[in-house]
């Protein structure tokens, strides 16, 4: 698997909402199944915090298999056989988009915290920008689970005549204040860790991993549900029979979070999971005079929303006010709640009817757009 | 006000569930109101996880009300002009009473990570020697929240001659996944900092400040519900009208956590927190044979539980738990759960409805005890 890569600021560079021009800007990318004749077969999968454009296929760094191997492929729930799946890196991350880890053209040296701080919507705008060079006129849908249905949602508001459906999955208009409150944590704890250096640890050889890990497993009981936590671990022990009376693992929730922050600091950058949690935490789009109502006011497109009953980061909730502010506009809106007790991570997970009802609306939809 | 200070070592040392033995024990401690001559007015209160003897008038340390200084005081719903209240520092504490920051009296240096792993049962084997040194025989009351719920049930499980009723507070008679899975991430932001020192930062001059502080933050966020979260702070921003697209202070939210975390790591130990997280991890009064429900058997205490609606950390589900064995067991229980927005903390807080109810168990106890 090549890791495919445009300049986006070969014409021109790219104007990001903090006033700041990225005069150069790559964009990594992935794709899957092939771009038909009409070009209308393409769907845009936007990837969530710490995802990237490996959403199927084996990742070349983790050797593991993609994020969305469930849902992406050929005769899956997004069938690779019809469509044309697109999977970019969002700008901010580090699997090959430009971002703080990258070179600074003017200075030579990596950018590190000089980089400018970014927005979903910037994200959206420099994918906008690939699917302008693959030649797509309007995308067959956006999808997105988590920050990636942010930017679904974004390109709703930004390019709503750019695509005919936007599928936004456990996610909402606007971060809560128990959602920036966990990201600063994270950020906090990287920040804490000395060897994070001001930001300018790829100057030494030591990455701040520990901090890194500490934000990783903060982030990661948010991904779980409470009742999953207790299905899966409850207080079984770690390898042990009695309690250890020190402060080495004891209990198997330990050693599973544990786990999940030490693999994390293998394949994630510091500095650029401190840019991608700020530009979700700067995400309101009811944020707008007007209001959402007004935001989506005309808007043809197709939206299907999809919400995990035990997923209390994007409860479901959230997701029925931007709803009724759709509904509000006479959008043509859609919206599933699934029960499971698996929490956010649902929409990675093994959801049968999460998965049926996702292809039954692409289904539907080719109806409309025939590709 | 003194900080009054028993050992409670003097005749025994103190055997702990870890196999140590404490040969010199302290136990710091605060009373209000008087002991009438019949001692049967005693009301113990067991102090949270970072929560102190100092539960009422001013604390010495912080010069701020003492942390249930709404209930407890002349005229208050624990009421000390009839009742003489008790409130200890939990032993591996650190406002007196014996814990990792204490000398060892055998090396003559601090104990550090060389102090034993604590329970809650070791705790409340403390207290009982500070309420024999009182010369009380039976308690009017163990009253405590969190944490000090955990202890009041312990006290009806180890001790249950030894009060007349029990008041569990938004507590559990376990500690969950989800609770130990925040405790371990906290635990490790601590060791992750590099003034941790392995535990002997008391040689430095240096705390492990940071850590200590993002254990502090995690935690505070679980104190709160979502939904007050977002009714104190929303997405407003602190002193500014628009994004810093920078990585200080945005949102109020960062803001009065980073002051949680700033004002907590003045007044507590590192190592303290360690300890006395692990001691909630283990805490797990299902744990044993027969379970709850033999564990409360021919039990005589008055139990009288409180919830809260929105406290997501020891919801109600876990309390309906323990009170269906205890109504197994025969035993006499009351419960009730108020509804608020507070979460957790709302055990600390104005809640008139809990406090009323707290007040109209103890006037009815006292039909009965008669003090």
């Amino acid at each position: 698997m090549n890791n495919l890569k445009i300049n986006i600021t070969s014409e021109s560079s790219l104007k990001l909402d903090c006033g700041a021009n990225l005069e150069e800007c790559e964009v990594a990318y992935q794709t899957y199944g092939t771009l038909n004749k009409e070009k209308n077969n393409a769907i845009l999968i936007c990837h969530a915090l710490t995802g990237d454009q490996y959403c199927t296929g084996t990742h070349p760094l983790t050797k593991k298999p993609g994020w969305w191997h469930l849902i992406v492929g050929p005769g899956k729930v997004i069938d690779t056989n019809s469509f044309f799946v697109i999977c970019s890196n969002v700008i901010g991350g580090c699997q090959g988009s430009t971002g703080p880890s990258s070179i600074n053209p003017n200075t030579k040296e990596n950018y590190n915290l000089s980089f400018p701080v970014i927005t979903i919507s910037d994200m959206v705008n420099a994918q906008v920008r690939l699917i302008d060079y693959l030649g797509i006129k309007k995308l067959f849908s956006v999808i997105g689970g988590s920050m990636g249905g942010m930017q679904a949602l974004q390109w709703g508001a930004s390019f709503p005549n750019r695509t005919n459906s936007i599928i936004p999955i456990a996610t909402s208009y606007r971060h809560s204040a128990q959602n920036i409150a966990f990201h600063e944590i994270g950020r906090q704890a990287i920040i804490a860790d000395p060897q994070w250096l001001k930001g300018l640890y790829n100057l030494s050889k030591n990455n701040p991993k520990r901090g890194l890990s500490v934000a990783r497993m903060i982030a990661h009981i948010t991904y779980l549900s409470e009742s999953a936590l207790q299905r899966k671990f409850g207080r079984n022990l770690q390898f042990r029979k009695s309690f250890s009376y020190g402060f080495d693992v004891d209990f198997q929730i330990e050693s599973y979070l544990k786990h999940q922050g030490i693999t994390f600091v293998e394949r994630f950058d510091a500095n650029s999971y401190l840019y991608i949690t700020k530009a979700m935490d700067y995400f309101d789009l009811s944020n707008t005079k007007g209001g959402l109502t007004k935001l989506f006011q005309n808007n043809k497109i197709k939206f299907c929303f999809f919400t995990f009953s035990s997923d209390w980061l994007f409860p479901t909730s959230e997701t029925k006010i931007i709803i009724k502010s759709l509904n509000n506009s006479g959008a043509n809106v859609s919206f599933v709640e699934i029960k499971t007790d698996k929490g956010h991570d649902a929409f990675l997970l093994k959801e049968p009817e999460f998965h049926k009802i996702l292809k039954g609306f692409l289904d539907g939809l080719n109806k409309t757009v025939n590709i």
